[in-house]
């Protein structure tokens, strides 16, 4: 991992107000500000526009310290997962005592299993607010990378807004991060919300149509709590895509169908309605069959902007997308850099706490497409855990979306692991979205459209549709006495096999019974 | 049960519009309007505004058709739970064949949980919009109660609005009860939000404070679709409720200094914030406390208004309430209509797509306390299921206010059935709400502040404040155990055992164990 600071790459040039160049220094410096215990409010969201330098001085001098026998953690809040010289670092240097709100770091995930680093799993809508009504306590200090500082000492936010706008307003100290490498052309393309307020002072939120701009293109920053600016250029970590697979190619094939018939009986508009689409190969191979769709133009109000995406906008499928951050492989962060001018018209970045708003999801009637990790048989749906305790990644958005969704979607291939593992099950072994959140369930296998019916129809739906054909008598068989032998028959349950599933796949290695 | 039809009592005076008056027939004649297999919206929330006359008809009409042989059933949907002269009745009748959205009726809880009525339990906020949408078909007819008929043809709600104006616009012919019991004054305490619409049409819904109005007092009425009105005189069925017992006011002192604290630490004001208040007599034992609390002048956004909150109205410690149905005693059902042109000011009726709306409940920062069955150590909850399959009542709108809350409560006594029910449990049966949406648990034996904690730290503070004597060594053994032998370290828990406290229970009729 490079370590960018002072590197003869960076420039000072998006450094414009003399301010702020005066408190430029190194990323070593700067992370001697953030001391043992203290509580830091990080930009980044799916690993756009994190702070790339300071985390790593911090876990360098971390690890000085614990190599002294001193300790030295610090609570991190962002806006969702970062990239590797964020949590990657501070997690290697044992320096992450407690987490929020989301994570997909593979080291922290370890840490959070074995116990060592605690983790507040939230709905992302709710960071901000949940940040400003006092129960967290203070926020130390707010550590931002930011693409520019303007002569007039506004700041232009970087390839993801997330929580920033609350971090630079509630912290007490502020350290920015002027990366260079983020284009300078992203300036305009953010729309930064100031309107919101604790009860009883909240107003409704004045967006009506996904590209409406109701803010500003910049942060407003308290020059007085700048006590550190650091200039870096380091790109973000742009993950490359797996090409979509065949179980991907199926689920979506499945889902478009659902969507042309819904137009059909004149359920949905022509051109759909917003669409939302969690992170992913999966979403992203729907976004790549939506190319060939007869929908025209769509709009997309959504969390995250993925390759998918971005090529619906190329072809003006797409009229325009709304989210809160950048989630490109390597090659389309290079090709929406090289036109960011043109995207820019048609991007709208947002806080997260307005792009996963529950009041504009509802209002919008965005189509959530989510990603999961198992479905039982009544569509209660666990987006989170393995086998019920050990966490993958967090609710994330999901449950902002998919609770005010016009149509709340969750997909996944019908097995894991080769087969050893069934994604529908006869109960979840955590619930992150209730039967009620959950209206269509999607896997290779085909679509459940749950919608409007009582448990002992979904269950039929579900068994019929989704399951895979390694396990399809096997729960048949479970749901089949479920139905004779439960103490009510209003959910059908048996109590003492309902995780027998999951019990079995830690014993032996496979869901499947021998 | 009375049959109240043609009974002396009877006027017609509130029926002043001669389109109406000239469609006013029987009962019996109207029942005879709703064939079998008929999707019939009625109102009624609560035990308030319920059609009275008709479905005890129509259940006649089922029982001479069954006992001729002949099915006879119906779809019914409703605005929540009602009164036994329409729940009660059909299903005496064996004539309901599906229901939605929410069920309190014993014999209709019955026969779902024998696995003979198929029942929809649905977030209420969320009923009008999805009648909207189409995929639950067509509405045949409307069946509702209202207080007049006005000389314009316009209508007069009743004790309850529930979802009413969404029957009344989609049904295919609508068949009107005027019960001339309702108080006469209650013209003038409704707000009728004729502004929503489907998405890509819906617009911000313009209610700030609580007690805005930002409809009309009555409903619109096609008189086309209107096949019959029937003249009634029966009261609703105010059940009488339960003083508050030990455990209820345990449960409410330990909140009350909660909000203290609250108050003390500067998280809310002084006069708190916008109350909502589950039914029951827990609920009610938590406002019969309010009333000698410090605050002052308080104001409720709520879906029922029951005999706590019109003490507090009388008392002047409730500045207003806005909800959308009455749930009163007969003492209290008394005790309104001797004062209604007094308490009309200061009470507002709505539709619960917008008393429960997720977006005003966010706005509002609405206080949530909520009923509930069981919660577990990380503070999942179960609102709906006992031992994870009999339906109990369903989610009702308990699911509206958590997640969007300002401080989202749930309570109840820590054992039911003298103890051989422990209401805090190792893993719920059921979960209608996510850990993320449960952020305080009280029981007689304490109050546990779950908000911004792991799971783990969770776990602590429900084992150390919420369990009963009783279990708590049981339930701390599980937790250690789990805490060594987990698959995973985030949220510890033994596949095997999760569930086993629910299965004792139905094998040896108690969870503790031997």
């Amino acid at each position: 991992m490079n370590a960018p600071v002072s590197s003869p790459t960076v420039s000072t040039a998006r450094i414009a107000h003399p301010d702020y160049r005066a408190r430029l220094m190194s990323a070593d410096d700067a992370a001697g500000l953030i001391g043992p215990g203290a509580v830091v409010g990080m930009s980044g969201f799916t690993g756009a526009g994190y702070p790339k330098a300071v985390p790593q001085a911090l876990a360098r001098r971390m690890e000085a310290a614990h190599a002294a026998g001193n300790p030295y953690t610090i609570k991190v809040w962002t806006g969702a997962s970062t990239g590797p010289e964020l949590d990657g670092a501070l997690a290697r240097a044992k320096g992450i005592d407690f987490r929020l709100p989301y994570n997909s770091d593979p080291l922290v995930r370890e840490q959070i299993n074995a116990g060592t680093v605690q983790y507040f799993d939230m709905h992302l809508s709710q960071v901000a607010p949940v940040a400003w009504q006092g129960f967290l306590g203070p926020l130390d200090v707010a550590l931002v990378e930011v693409s520019a500082i303007l002569p007039d000492g506004s700041v232009v936010p970087s390839s993801s807004v997330g929580n920033n706008k609350t971090w630079l307003d509630r912290a007490d100290k502020i350290i920015l991060e002027v990366n260079s490498w983020q284009h300078e052309a992203l300036h305009g393309m953010h729309d930064i919300y100031y309107g919101t307020a604790l009860p009883p002072h909240r107003q409704p939120i004045p967006l009506i149509h996904p590209n409406d701009r109701i803010g500003q293109p910049t942060f407003r920053v308290d020059p007085a709590k700048v006590v550190a600016v650091v200039a870096t250029n380091t790109p973000d970590r742009n993950a490359p895509f797996k090409a979509p697979d065949d179980a991907a190619r199926a689920i979506a094939g499945h889902l478009l169908d659902f969507f042309q018939n819904e137009v059909r009986q004149g359920r949905l508009p022509a051109s759909l309605l917003p669409i939302q689409s969690g992170v992913g190969n999966i979403a992203n191979a729907v976004l790549t069959g939506l190319m060939d769709s007869p929908f025209d133009p769509m709009t997309a109000y959504t969390e995250v902007l993925q390759d998918g995406m971005l090529d619906l906008l190329a072809s003006g499928k797409l009229a325009m997308a709304s989210a809160t951050a950048f989630s490109l492989s390597p090659e389309a962060a290079e090709a929406l850099n090289a036109e960011m001018h043109r995207y820019r018209q048609r991007i709208v970045l947002r806080p997260q706490e307005i792009s996963n708003h529950p009041e504009l999801v509802r209002r919008l009637g965005c189509l959530a497409m989510n990603g999961m990790i198992e479905a039982d048989i009544y569509g209660n749906v666990n987006s989170t855990h393995l086998m019920g305790s050990r966490i993958q990644n967090g609710i994330g958005g999901s449950g902002d979306f998919a609770r005010n969704a016009y149509i709340s979607i969750f997909m996944a291939p019908s097995v894991a692991k080769g087969g050893a593992i069934s994604t529908i099950v006869p109960q979840v072994s955590h619930v992150d979205h209730i039967d009620q959140d959950v209206q269509v369930i999607v896997t290779d296998q085909g679509l459940a459209d749950l919608r409007g019916l009582a448990p002992k129809q979904r269950a039929e739906q579900v068994i019929a549709h989704c399951v895979h054909p390694l396990y399809r008598d096997q729960l048949a068989d479970y749901y089949a006495r479920a139905l004779h032998s439960s103490y009510g028959k209003h959910s059908p349950s048996l109590l003492t096999e309902a995780l027998s599933w999951h019990q079995r796949f830690i014993e032996t290695g496979t869901m499947l019974a021998g």
